[in-house]
Order: structure tokens, then C-alpha cells, then sequence
């Protein structure tokens, strides 16, 4: 872990900023969360999930977090709330701010002609920024970003080094983009002529929302001739292919690895695992989880949790059952066989 | 979208270059291309899939392109071609030249000993030419790319910032490569002595034809003792991995997220959908079509279209289907049982 | 393939650095390693796969390496191992030694205030190192790598171009991280509150230990509160996504495009074939062997190999075979009636 935080507060002061009810000594500091198997003096811990209530009884933590129905499981002081891991979440964040950057342009970054930067902006070391650039107050470009020409990013949102962003996509305020996400290269879009494949100009943007979170080395590509759009609150983890025309809802969540191909809708508050797979031209509906590894091949109308992943067994075990795989129709051919010959033999 | 095109043609204008038969006013100016949803003045769309003929009643484009079969659905002017996908990516590309960038290398460039590059090329800011490298006539080489030495890249070829390719490997002509690829890293080769992996030193190159397109963060790596090789006019979108010494046919086509693993040889004329996997040392004929979320385990001898694909069920009704797969093999042998039992009753 | 290596041994002394039996003339001169087909002279080539015997009759080698029971199948010059492969590895990295790059810091890059670089280490063009960063003796950094703050990078590590390892993160000693890599990006944590998604600060490291080579565009996030731990020895092919605090054992490999969930423990000498994908809070003993694109949703706790990979079959017999594997419950089902029946049939 990183060294302690500069930054205490006392319990009290945690609570009455994140909302959830003091029970004990509001007095104790508190510099750090953590695990707690590996909580000390000065440390926060949580309990939203019912395997870690045994460690309550020798977490060496100062204070910790807890759900209503474990208020009284433990004598430390503690905050009680009905969402812990909400609770959690906003404790940790102000202990651990988001570190602060100086603003100010470094003097290795480039800035295109008409480019216009936010006096608290930052712009970090080797940035290149295109013309007409926009860049709102307080984001932070991390060092060796590329930005396209008539980019516009919001306030208060970062890119970690080494982010390329291609022209005349928008960014919204407090998105953060973790490096190696490249936003807005072309879609993969070919027309076939006699075997050989025609590039068809992809002339639309990428639009993201406001509060988005994109992961390392994700790609979201532009659109083809409309846009492709990431709404506001979308969490997208590291290594997600995202193509062109794609449009994701709000507050949707996906993990690593996911690909959504060309055109697809997805709605609002949906989750999709990981290494899931939707094809494209589909309309996913709000509320649709999508379990690890599963393939969307249709559109999904009804909320719910859709799956096709398939858990492994033991190499022989699934050799065996692989084998009949291929050989289901003659299976059920079989069995209608047998279901023919004893309702004929019935009736003789 | 972006902004109109600077660029305006007559209908009758765009006709003869893209080679369509022209009915209607071909006096009408184009300015870009739309969805028909979308257009207004100034815009050509197309019909080229059934589901938006609806469309053409209710659009407000100034022209389309369509199909023989709905040479007669519109009065609209228009371009009727045998392959109006085709017709209007050529329209689109017209309308839409890829931006000139000047020639020239940037000042924060840095230019390996013995480097050639020719005089109308563009050398970007911070990019990082290794010695000998060779960059040919009309080539772009984006912001930040690193260029390995030796390193060979064709005429017309593109590198959009932040392209990395390792030493010796040779680009052909009118390549585009898009942001984060990295080609010619070194394969997964290892050997293993007593539990401990040794590495083996990976010598070859990836050679990479003409028009070909590399799609945003791909890794091609290079081979291990010959060459990993791209043929002209593959089709790589993004994320895709190809390991070394993969060889793939000219004019294939890979959707996002392939992973193809090392020595597999792939024919021309192939598409491989999303996700797809193929291992190792195969042979895959020409015109072969490997379907989304498929494994390829087996060399292919003959083309037509391949598929493992397992499409999703609501999450309740496949874990019971996928409780029995697990039991397959446990299925067949009742049903053998049963088929036993019933033929000698029939004996009997 | 690459020119020839400059080096130059006699077999002889090759045979005495990697440690086989030497047969035939130790005099000969070898400068490269190849494959049996396409070897000349100065070539060393090696047989550990029984398909290529055939090929040591033809091939134009000037020596080679091979298996104990192949001893006799040429007289060509030859080293005699148990482990030819290996041999080979070795061989190979002896007459491709790495480049030595010369010491010392481009005066493009930037170094923040308190790192400590040693004399001997390289640092290459428009690098960025933190606050703090230390490099060890013969360390590489290559051209625009990002090495953020606290970052501590071991003796003779080599870092390929634009790498970016994010701060406090700490990296051992000949340790390869190739092109666009990132390392210690936030992990994906996030609590929901009323449909919204509240981000968990990522406060953990990644801790990378000796002799690991990690492949390009390949992401390890940090710990949440605790760190992601990648032992010595590990090796990770390209685009593989190692989320936080997965826990990855000692000499353990895993190829391209593989995903591991948040959390899992993975033991030591396991390998993990392509684009399988592992879920999050699993233990996975040692010796465990992934199958190409299986997925692993539960913990296992014995050595051996596991697998759920369907391999394609032509598509329209897929087709019917995946349409009833969406009936598999049915089938059963009627199964059990048909030996319902029989039995009742029988008592009757």
C-alpha cells in the first residue's frame, strides 16, 4: 500500500460527511482505509459482505464501516449505514483526494493554433494539443497526450499520460481516461468490391458525458456518419473494444475485455462482464446484465441477467461432453426414435 | 457529426468517378454523405440493405444511391449501382480526402543516423526515428510515434500518433495504422527447463503489405526465427493480437478482439467476426468465414463459414441447460441404455 | 529474418556454454540460429518436435540440436540434449545477445526532483520520470516511457517504448515490459448508490518481481487497498488484463488476451492458454493448467488441466446442434419419461 495519507479526520468528521450514523468514540483519527486483515492504528475498515463479519473480532482498525444488521457485531467505533460499500467508497475518496496539479502549461507540450486552455487547467510534459483544442478548467492532460484538433474536453476532467484523443471528439467534465484508451479512431468500416475492401470515411465523433470513467488501453472508435455516444456515468473498464455508431446508456457499468461491435444500443444502468461479447445493430434494454463471457447474439427487450458462459471442468471430463456437443441433433434424434417406437408399441 | 465537407461535386460529378448510372438531376450539389435519417440539403445517403427503404420516402437528402432492384422506389436523383455500398464509399471518400498534412519534420522530431525520409512525407512532433530507418514519399508519421531502427515504411503509408514499431519490420505502401498499435513486439516464445521459462530470442521481422489498415491498439508481433507476415489489403480492427510467425492471406478481414496464436497460416479472401480465437499452427483455407465468439481448434481445408457460437438465454433457463451440458455424456449413455432395453423387449 | 548476428562460435563452444553433447566436428563456425527449412550455412537449427525429422535429411544447416532419441538420425554436427528445446533457447539468446544500449539520460527526457537514476542505466528520448523514481544499474528506458512518481524500477529491467507505469508502483530487476503496456492504472472499483456509481480510490500498487516479462498493450491495475503481486518469473503474453489484487504465483505464463477478475490467486507453474478468462475472488492451486478460451468461475484446489473451449464446426451444423443445446433441459426431461415408461412398461 501507499504510505498513510497526509490528510485526518476524526470518525465524527467522516460521518457527518458521508452521511451514515456514528455509534462510539467520534473522537478516534482516522488517516487511512483498509483491508481488515491489514488495518492498524488510525485505519477504516468495512464490512458490507457477510464473510468478512468474522474478522470484526480481531481487526486491529480504529473505527469501521457497517450495515444495519451489524451494528451491534462489533464494539469498535463505527459508522452505521444501510449502503456500508457506498459509505465505504465516499470515506475513502476523502481520505485519498485526487491529487492536486499544478496548472499551467508545460513548456514541452505543443498547442495548436486557436487552442484554448482553462487557466487552471494542466496540461503535462510532450502533450500535443491540435487546433481549436478546448480544454475546460481544472482538467489535467497527463503527459504525452495526444488531443485532435477541436477536441473539447470539460472541466475538471483527467487524462492519464499517454491518451490519445482523436479530432473533434468531446469529452464531458470529471471523465477520467486511463492511459493507452484511444478515443474516436476510425470505425471498421468497408464496403466489398470484387474481394478488396473499400475504406468508408468515418466521418462522425465520439461523445462522452459527464462523469465517465474510461480504463486503460480501451479503445471507442468515432462513428461512421452519426456519432458514437458514451452517455453520462458510464464505467468502462480496461481493454473494452467499443466500435463505431455504438451508443451506451447511463450509469452502465462494463468490465475488461468487453467488445460491443457497430451500432448497438445498449441502455441505461445495464452491466455487461467480462470478456462478454455484443454483436452489433442489437437494442440492449435498460436494467440488462450481461454475465461473464456470454455472447449477445439478439436484441434484449426484457430487464434481467442473460448468460452463455460456460464453467469449465476437468480436461477428460469436458473432452467427453465436447464430443457429444457436436452430436446433439443425432441425440435428439435418438430420443424421438425411442419416444416413436414405445408410443407405437402402446398402441399395438 | 463534423462539420459540412469544404469539398462540393454535381451529382453527375460524382456519378462518372464512382461509375453508377446517374437518373435524375445531376445538377444537384453534394456536399456530404448522411444517414438517411439525418440528411438534409446537400447530403447523399444510401440503400443498401432492405430495412431502410422505408427511408427513402422521408428523407430529406438532396440525392441517394440505391440498387437496381430500387432504381424506381424514389424520385429522388440518384446513383444506381450493381453494389451501392461500394458506390457510396467511393462517393464518401471523395467527398471526404483524407486531410494533407505538410511535409516536413518537426523540430521536436528526432532523426536516427542514416535515416532516410522522403522530401513530401511529414515527420510529427516527438516522434523518435531509429538509424536507418527508411520513410517513404507522401507518408505520415503521427505525433509521438517510435519507429524502430532499420524499420522500412512504404509511400502513402499513415501512422496516427502514438504507433509504436519495433526494429527491422517493413510497412507497405498506403498502410494505416491507428493509434496505440504495436507491431513487431517480440513473440510469446519460451521454453521451459525445470518449472523456470527461458526466453527465446525473437529474431524474425513482421512484414506488412500494401493497403492494409491496423486497427487502434493491435499488436502484430514479430517472428520468432522467419517472419510474421501480413499480406495486401488485410483488414485488422482493433485490439486484435497477432502472434508471431502468423501469416495471413491478402484481402482478409478481422473484426475486434481476434486473437490469432503463432504459425497459424490464414488464407486470403477470409473474415473472422469478433472475438473469434484460432490457435496455433493451423493451415486455414481461402474464404473461410469464422463466426463471432468462435474457437478455431482445427486446420480448415475447405471455405464456408465456421461457428461455435453460443448464444445467450436468460440467465435462469441456461444455468439449467448448462447444469446438463456438464452431463452429456451421462445423457447419451441413458439413451443408449434406453435403445437396448426397448430392442431386446423387441426380441423378447 | 534479421542479418546475421555479428558473433560468430564454434559449436564446441556452444556446446560447453548451454551445456549438451557435443557430436561431430566442434569446429564448425555458427553465427544464427533457423529453421531446419530455411537454414544455411553458419546456421544452428534444433528438432524437439517429432514432425520435424524429416527435415533433418534436407535441410542445409550447418549443425543442430537435438533430442537424446534422435542422436543418430544425422551427421550433421550436432549438440545431443534431453531438453533440445531449451537447448535451443539458450543457444539462441547466446548468438542474440540484447543490445546493449549506451548509458546515460537523453536530454530530451524529463526527470522529476529526488530520482535517483544509477550511472549505468539508459534513459531514452522524451521519457518522464516522477518524483523520486529510482532506476537500477543497466535499467533501460525506452523512448517515451512514463514512470510516475515513488516508481522503483530494478537493475537490468528494460522497459520497450512508451510504456507507462503509473505511481509507487515497483518493478524488479531483468524485467521486460514491452510497447504500451500500463501498469497501475486504477482498478475497477465502484460502489452503487440509488443507480449511480461512486469510484473507490485505487490505493494499492502493483509489486512485480524478478524476471518477468510482461507483453505489449498488456494492463495490470493496482490494488485497491492491498497490492496486485506479479512473482518472479512470470510471463505475460500480449493485451492480457490483470485486474486488482489478482495475485499471480512465481513462473507461471499465461498467453494472449487472457482476462483475470478482481482478487484471484493464482498459483505458481501454471499456465493459462489464449483468451481464457478467469472471474474474480478465486484461488487457483498450483500446477493448474487453463485450456484455450476457457472460462474458470470457480476456485480449484487440484493440479491438471481444465477447459470448457468448443471448437467450431461448419455453420449450419453448429446451428442445429447450438438450438438444442438451448433445449437441453427438454431433452433430459423426455429422457426420463421414455425410462419412466420402460420401467413402468416392465412391471407392467
Amino acid at each position: 500500500m501507499l504510505g498513510c495519507a497526509v490528510l485526518a479526520y476524526t470518525l465524527a468528521e467522516i460521518a457527518e460527511r458521508i452521511g451514515g450514523e456514528l455509534v462510539g468514540d467520534g473522537a478516534v483519527a482516522i488517516r487511512q482505509v483498509a483491508t481488515l486483515a491489514n488495518a492498524g492504528a488510525g485505519d477504516l475498515c468495512f464490512v458490507a459482505n457477510a464473510k468478512y463479519r468474522a474478522q470484526l473480532s480481531t481487526t486491529r482498525a480504529s473505527a469501521v464501516i457497517v450495515g444495519m444488521r451489524d451494528k451491534e457485531l462489533t464494539s469498535l467505533p463505527r459508522i452505521v449505514s444501510s449502503n456500508p460499500y457506498a459509505c465505504y467508497a465516499k470515506a475513502a475518496s476523502l481520505l485519498n483526494p485526487i491529487e492536486r496539479v499544478l496548472p499551467g502549461i508545460h513548456p514541452t507540450a505543443l498547442v495548436g493554433e486557436g487552442a484554448r486552455v482553462a487557466a487552471s487547467a494542466s496540461v503535462g510534459p510532450q502533450v500535443v494539443l491540435g487546433r481549436d483544442v478546448e480544454i475546460g478548467e481544472g482538467a489535467v492532460i497527463g503527459a504525452g497526450c495526444y488531443v485532435g484538433d477541436q477536441v473539447k474536453i470539460g472541466n475538471e476532467t483527467r487524462l492519464y499520460p499517454r491518451v490519445v484523443i482523436y479530432h473533434a471528439c468531446q469529452i464531458g467534465r470529471r471523465v477520467i481516461v486511463h492511459s493507452g484508451a484511444i478515443i474516436g479512431a476510425d470505425g471498421f468500416g468497408l464496403a466489398n468490391e470484387e474481394g478488396r475492401w473499400l475504406k468508408i470515411p468515418q466521418i462522425g465523433r465520439v461523445l462522452i458525458g459527464d462523469d465517465v470513467e474510461i480504463g486503460a488501453n480501451t479503445t471507442i472508435d468515432r462513428g461512421a456518419l452519426d456519432d458514437t455516444v458514451i452517455e453520462e456515468g458510464v464505467k468502462l473498464d480496461n481493454q473494452i473494444q467499443i466500435a463505431h455508431n455504438v451508443h451506451i446508456g447511463a450509469h452502465t457499468a462494463m468490465a475488461g475485455c468487453v467488445g460491443v461491435a457497430g451500432s448497438t444500443r445498449i441502455g441505461r444502468y445495464c452491466t455487461v462482464a467480462g470478456s462478454a461479447m455484443i454483436i452489433g445493430h442489437l437494442e440492449i434494454a435498460d436494467r440488462v446484465n450481461i454475465s461473464v463471457g456470454t455472447l449477445v447474439t439478439k436484441s434484449i427487450s426484457e430487464p434481467g441477467t442473460y448468460t452463455s458462459s460456460i464453467p469449465c471442468l476437468p480436461h477428460r471430463d469436458w473432452l467427453k461432453n465436447a464430443a457429444q456437443l457436436h452430436h446433439l441433433t443425432e441425440l435428439v434424434e435418438r430420443v424421438k426414435q425411442l419416444e416413436q417406437k414405445y408410443s407405437e408399441g402402446k398402441i399395438s
